[in-house]
């Protein structure tokens, strides 16, 4: 059985906390799966400080905010947009929108994506994390 | 412009906050969409009471607690299985599993699921909602 499948079967016996999932990592900036369902992970990450400027060519993006505010930068008809995500909010960024994700506090987030997602999207760089940890 | 575009499009410009969308209405077992990512949509509910068994052949379903304590059914090897889900929990019910959800007391729920997904799955009776409202 793969450890993909492991954990869908696991998530049928087994509820999932949010809150539990974030003690489990202090780093910035990396997401960690917690599940899947359909062609999606769910994952958790904390963001502190300023992401990169980039875009999902082909997958919309779900971020939730538990804790703190993200600043979420968006460029629309060449203009940028910032919009502040606060506990109980959540922001959909659709396929192609130039996007920043920022945080000028600790901030923990529940992201919803397509498994083919890249975090940082159309670039690579010191950021991007190809290989994602299940958790 | 299509209803689900301009309602895509919406959500580009606006934050979606869950407390706000739940206090639109007030009835039970009849999810309102508040969203759409990929090929999914982002759906509230209030449930109250005992929904039927049912499966989903293709789908898998996400359910988020904001409030109170839904009980999730599941047959699993002819057995059944009862999972307490509370606020900041969620489970994800695979395709295929036959499961009832169930609430003492009224709980909130954010649900994810593909587009696809009738509520009542592979049974049709009083309980299914073929048209959902979006709020």
């Amino acid at each position: 059985m793969s450890k993909q499948r492991f954990d869908l079967q696991r998530s049928i016996m087994d509820k999932i906390n949010i809150e539990e999932k974030l003690n489990l990592f202090n780093d910035y900036w990396n997401p960690k799966i917690i599940g899947e369902l359909n062609d999606s992970y769910l994952k958790v990450v904390k963001l502190k400080g300023e992401f990169i400027w980039h875009h999902h060519d082909n997958e919309d993006e779900m971020f939730f905010v538990f804790k703190g505010t993200m600043v979420m930068r968006l460029k629309e008809n060449n203009a940028v947009k910032e919009i502040k995500v606060n506990p109980g909010e959540l922001i959909i960024i659709p396929k192609g929108v130039e996007h920043m994700p920022a945080a000028d506090d600790e901030v923990h987030i529940m992201l919803i994506e397509p498994k083919t997602t890249l975090n940082t999207g159309n670039v690579i760089n010191e950021k991007t994390v190809k290989k994602l940890k299940s958790i």
